[in-house]
């Protein structure tokens, strides 16, 4: 699996995994892939805590960051506040949510992050966002990663004036191309199967697409891809390595809610869908009553991100803090981003077993396919 | 490329075509493959004709049939005739279908076949589907196949006595692991981004959780498969063949109206939809001005099948009259069912050169995976 990207980035397998949970980056790092750390729920501190307890762990092995940072930078001072975002929620969209959580018996929140740091800047803000990004670059990450559109170009000249390689997703053939043209070093081509942010593109077409439009770059494949024949898939589609999520989610380490883990395991490849009730943009995620709230046709139009997401996270908090009380049904609404391949978590395992199980069975596939050819 | 299952179909490679035209599928199987002609839009007598022409081409190299066959046989003469069919069609769908034509300035079909059939079996009816499969049965076929849901017992059982082995698509696992149960002998795993009926899970995804649900029964894939790379992608994934639609339409020898064939080499992966607008099932299509109008928000629900079916088809008739007319917009009504793999379909090229390609393509990526794995 040793390859141009592997080398170039100093590690054993071109497994790069995608996690908001800083065990779980770690404990890849260490068993000879890359782990990106997912800094979108982190304030600045927050996220230096994490890189120094992960650089602890793992020594002088490499580690990623990503982070999203909107296209459009006005300068320090131009970002809306959470209080700003706030203020643009209608009554009405506070009304279904609220009736949504009272008809499953879900308690009120005993605090409101949401609300109380109302002068904070806005999620997905380029306050925010740079102000993450200067933390990641003092602790010198392996890559940084732009996880929804184009990285903007001082964002690039800030990476690139440190030597460091500047990664973003594209779910279709011009995305990727524009990424290239702006600077971006390598693109992780992501297939609708995916979980999160996706396009409608799927996996299989995206992936050599991309790989002929933006080469000589480097692409990932992600979407799909938590097991070594799918590994095996992607480079064979002229991917140079794999960009994985979900996978993750249902490992020792992952810091996942309990309920959702839980669903995790029971849920096939057909419980999930795209849907906007988390953050106002489409993003894959496992079906359960909260989605089907949204879907149905008495729920109002989502919102616009972020302001979606300011309404459906502090809802999302008060039904993971009740989905253990016997006397709430927030367990049926919990839920979380994660592609198709939940179908294929059946067990939790530990990080480096879930690598290495990759690793095996990518090399299995590959021998396989290689005998085949030669018995022709 | 050699294999288990194209010694078992006495292939050269296990590439399976399927096609409405007989021209492709003798193609497909002169170049080594294996054309499945899709008895669709057939009746028995025209199906007779295709046949013995195929056979006139193709000698004794094998030839499969699809025919869409309801999992219901009620017996001979239960089935709705089209005049039954039609007469469900409400009032205001036909006006909706017309004020849509007329706004497109599509001028009146000459011969409304639909109409003029009145008596004959409605599309999808038991009566229609077995008459089909009896002329198919006496041409010797190498498979049967099932377009659309389980094949009922009665046709696995006319099959098996006569040594031919079904095909039936599945997209999703617990269809395939149904399938097997009532006897039939190779798997098409079709994902979301096949064209025609699809559900709603990728190839990358949907191909291994089949293959280890069925196992030994061998598995094609569909779905995003029109190329070498696709090919090996799918290998990897567990398949022992692979089972291709769109890739022929833009073939010299596919009879795709020009017009289409035009929108076909001009499209990207991204102008497809699943569409309930022409069968009343989803079904991936290109966009066109027709599929825009029924998801439009003044659109009538679409009917169920077949209904849907005839009340579009007409109009498709009519629209495919007209595409050339310059006085009428039909050209922008016309579609067809094609997978995301339309993006790669730039070029009209003879049917036995893009089986070539694939070939070589696939060769080409197994013994450059195989390279890298002795480098390691």
């Amino acid at each position: 699996m040793h390859n141009q990207l592997s080398e170039r980035f100093g590690i054993e397998f071109p497994i790069f995994a995608f996690t908001h949970c800083r065990d779980v980056a770690a404990a890849v790092s260490k068993a000879g892939g890359l782990g990106v750390l997912g800094a979108i729920g982190h304030s600045p501190e927050e996220l230096d805590v994490d890189l120094r307890w992960i650089r602890d762990q793992i020594g002088d092995r490499p580690v990623g960051v990503d982070v999203i940072v909107p296209a459009k930078f006005e300068g320090k001072g131009q970002s809306l506040s959470v209080a700003d975002v706030n203020a643009l929620i209608p009554a009405a969209h506070r009304e279904f949510v609220n009736d949504l959580l009272a008809r499953y018996d879900v308690p009120a929140g005993k605090s409101d992050r949401a609300t109380a740091a109302g002068n904070a800047p806005a999620p997905f803000s380029p306050e925010q966002a740079f102000g993450l990004l200067e933390v990641a670059f003092a602790h010198k990450p392996a890559l940084v990663a732009n996880a929804l559109g184009p990285p903007p170009p001082a964002m690039i000249e800030m990476a690139h004036d440190r030597g460091i390689p500047v990664a973003a997703l594209a779910g279709a053939p011009n995305h990727a191309e524009r990424h290239v043209a702006a600077g971006v070093d390598l693109i992780v081509a992501q297939g609708t199967e995916a979980g999160g942010h996706t396009g409608d593109i799927a996996t299989m077409v995206l992936v050599p697409e991309i790989v002929d439009a933006v080469a000589p770059v480097p692409v990932l494949a992600a979407g799909g891809i938590g097991r070594g024949r799918q590994i095996a898939a992607a480079m064979a589609l002229g991917a140079q390595g794999v960009w994985c999520g979900s996978v993750w989610l249902a490992t020792e380490e992952a810091e996942t809610h309990p309920t959702v883990k839980e669903k995790f395991l029971k849920a096939t490849s057909a419980d999930t869908l795209r849907s906007r009730s988390r953050t106002g943009k489409p993003a894959r995620q496992l079906r359960s009553a909260w989605t089907d709230a949204w879907e149905a046709p008495a729920a109002p139009p989502t919102l616009p991100n972020p302001v979606q997401m300011l309404l459906a996270e502090p809802a999302m908090a008060r039904i993971a803090n009740a989905a253990h009380d016997p006397n709430s049904g927030a367990a049926q609404l919990a839920n979380y981003f994660v592609g198709q391949i939940v179908g294929s978590l059946n067990q939790v395992k530990p990080v480096d077993r879930v690598v290495m199980e990759m690793v095996e069975e990518y090399i299995d596939t590959v021998q396989g396919m290689a005998g085949s050819l030669e018995d022709a």
